[in-house]
């Protein structure tokens, strides 16, 4: 990588805080049991290949690592410095890092815009500080960032691995923080890049929404917000843009009772203006999806992340469900969700006939319950999945998974991979089942195959990617 | 238990069905691949008291149990007979069941009124056998009944034991069947009795739901229903009964949109009549609340179950979580689903001081990743529960769990427990966490203390619980 100085001007400045080739950790620790050991721990461990210059006071060395007692020790030039102390230490390391010429910093303590006003008076001196210096920062009351592919990761979680992926996310508060080891590790996320904004006292989601349009590993977007702090037209500029590329964006927007802009002030110290509406029309406007809850932020984005590039041509979806009353309130949910059962020809009825009970059923919803009275579960979802990829009057599948597929050989698992491959989505649902808890289901997200736990999230995951199709 | 005839006349037909002292399994088998081997094979593990009688044309015993050819070379009285055979052989059963004088049967196999004009008339024919011989029937088409308390389980899944509870369930299709095995050992359900319909030839949810009222045992009863089948008024005099007697009724009805409800008519044959929102109506003024989904369905009734006869008397709520963020969407939640910020006095405040960072904060939603940078998180969650349960004006608590709760002893976990026992209810939630999968969350479950997968699924938890608190 080029020296910083001798990067090429089109260069997104954001790009030095996700490729630092030298970082600073300041308030780095040696115990495993506060926070901040997290911050050198888990670089080591994620295969960093930066240099990594922990500061602290009185140790000698972190994690193996020698230690520097400020940032004006280190010899050579840092490109980033996160700065993991106290509130009340915060600002005088930032005077050193401007001292010292650090142009990039993450402040990641609280205690600042958002607690009255000795803390908006202290913020607004450092953001003098960092003004005046030319210096970029992230936060303050901000984890960041994480980049998947260079294996630099600040969090106050033990991150073991992270699963590589085309998924980039923007928080304005550390949401996913407490989520962190269920989401990489249980979930099948797979992350490219995520950014926590905090009190969004330089860097806001205007910037990091313009260098991740600009991203090429970047697919799916989702981003969170109590307020938009910086150019609101940009913004909506950015997200056309994205959706224009093919990029989906997924928005989470809290603080939309009186009540909840009111506990934002209080949390971030940031003002929610603006009505409702207005946001969720402009969202719709700009080709972007508004996620409904927390829950449906994390499954649509990962979601929409698994299904890669394929798009749902058009509404019509093929529905297999295990008891048949559940394929009657998947059908009511289609219909909710803007799709519509596919009705299919009847070419594709004699091709299903094989596996049909005794007597004539219909072939969408499909009774797969039913059926497997009558024939061996390989040869049912092997006909119905060849017979609905044929199907011309099909765009997607939806398909209930019986709690014995855990059990099935992955031969066998290959099935379920067939559809998307062949160009047609498959949303899968095992209910109850967390996905990557078990190997059959890390192996089918491996595969682009993304299985929930119930028909509900399938549905809703179908019908953001018809949501994009058009859009 | 008195012999059938000499039963009290005011007993509930239904009673035979879940308390019967003999049953014969017609079908059962000795192949643990077959899903008819847990016919019999439950019966033994969950210790069913009664007399067990096999019936199978060939085996000499199944599981270690003598069987019978027929039923009618069972030498003693049958209180009821599973009928677990083929849809071919089911009428010919049910013939010998009329031969024997057994007045209580199950009809498993599908393939009757759903299934065609034949499957109709076939369904008919029974229909008329079963009214001629004084037989009352449950099904065709049905996996049927669960009594938790006596060990009489009919499934076509293992199931290694239950937790006894106080919800019963009624449905019309085999919803619960897939995931009983996530129900019954995952989700920390707590059951008592189950009845599924199936095609309601003859038992329909009016039955059902009768016997269930009076069930000293049933506290909260949920019911999926396709259509009505029986007396449409007389369902909902016995909602409104149930809820008079302080039981908590939830319904999920599904064929309501027009596909959905073609999808109910091919599925069990039965006609979905009547406007949705003319339903929807009619179960508020029943005091029945009605689920969102199936994911809302199982959300709910477990919760009610475990918060027990604890009710919130007013809707307004205390909200700690760790990501500040997490605290301005709750409360969004809170007005969504009909909730209030509680407004803590400041005497509340001055108890909570203790545990602030060196600044002032809000003491609703609390910020419980703020105050953990300054204090131990074990005298936080103390401080905090203890200042809410003695503010007059908080009704109910909603708290998010850090994923490290996991890892705490048990003594801490009760500080959890308190607010339940001083009669204000408390919904947890816990990221990713399937409840009942950890020791610590079973422990809390176990004490009725519900934990959550989502804020989403908390704030509807105590939604419901005011809901019914006003009905």
């Amino acid at each position: 990588m080029a020296p910083k100085d001798l990067q090429r001007s089109d260069e997104h400045f954001l790009a030095g805080f996700f490729e630092p080739e030298s970082v600073a950790i300041v308030g780095a620790s040696n115990n495993p049991m506060r926070a901040t050991y997290h911050l050198v721990g888990n670089l080591i461990k994620l295969g960093f290949r930066g240099r990594i210059y922990p500061v602290h006071l009185s140790e000698k060395e972190i994690l193996g690592i020698k230690t520097f007692r400020t940032v004006k020790d280190i010899p050579e030039t840092v490109d980033l410095a996160v700065i993991g102390v106290s509130y009340t230490a915060t600002p005088g390391v930032l005077k050193e890092c401007a001292e010292k010429g650090i142009k990039r910093v993450t402040l990641i303590a609280g205690g600042f815009s958002e607690a009255g006003e000795k803390g908006k008076r202290v913020q607004a001196e450092m953001a003098r500080m960092v003004r005046e210096n030319s210096i970029r920062a992230i936060g303050p009351n901000a984890l960041s960032p994480i980049n998947v592919k260079t294996g630099f990761c600040i969090s106050f979680h033990a991150i073991d691995s992270i699963k590589p992926g085309n998924l980039s996310l923007i928080f304005q508060s550390g949401l996913y923080e407490p989520r962190s080891g269920w989401l990489l590790n249980d979930f099948n996320y797979h992350l490219n890049k995520l950014i926590d904004l905090g009190n969004k006292m330089d860097v806001n989601e205007v910037d990091a929404l313009g260098y991740l349009v600009e991203d090429p590993e970047t697919r799916v977007i989702g981003i969170h917000l109590e307020s938009i702090g910086g150019d609101g037209r940009e913004f909506l500029r950015l997200i056309r843009k994205g959706a224009a590329q093919g990029k989906r964006v997924v928005v989470l927007k809290s603080g939309k009772s009186e009540a909840g802009a009111k506990a934002a002030l209080s949390h971030t110290g940031a003002l929610v203006q603006g009505n409702d509406r207005v946001f969720e029309d402009a969202m719709k406007q700009c080709g972007a999806l508004r996620a409904r809850s927390l829950e449906d932020f994390f499954d649509l984005t990962r979601a929409l992340e698994r299904f890669g590039p394929l798009s749902l041509k058009g509404n019509r979806v093929f529905i297999a469900t295990f008891p048949g009353g559940e394929g009657v309130i998947v059908t009511d949910l289609l219909e909710q969700e803007g799709l519509s059962l596919a009705e299919t020809g009847s070419a594709t009825l004699d091709k299903l006939r094989p596996v049909f009970p005794s007597w004539d059923i219909p072939g969408n919803p499909w009774d797969l319950g039913l059926t497997m009275q009558f024939h061996d579960p390989r040869k049912i979802y092997q006909t119905v999945i060849d017979a609905m990829i044929a199907e011309p009057n099909v765009d997607g599948l939806a398909i209930q998974m019986h709690p014995q597929s855990l059990l099935f050989p992955k031969e066998f698992m290959g099935i379920f991979t067939r559809a998307a491959q062949e160009g047609k989505p498959i949303a899968l649902w095992l209910a109850g089942m967390e996905s990557g808890r078990h190997e059959n289901l890390m192996w089918l997200e491996e595969r682009a195959v993304p299985v929930f736990p119930s028909p509900e999230k399938a549905l809703r995951a179908l019908a953001a990617l018809h949501r994009f199709s058009r859009s």
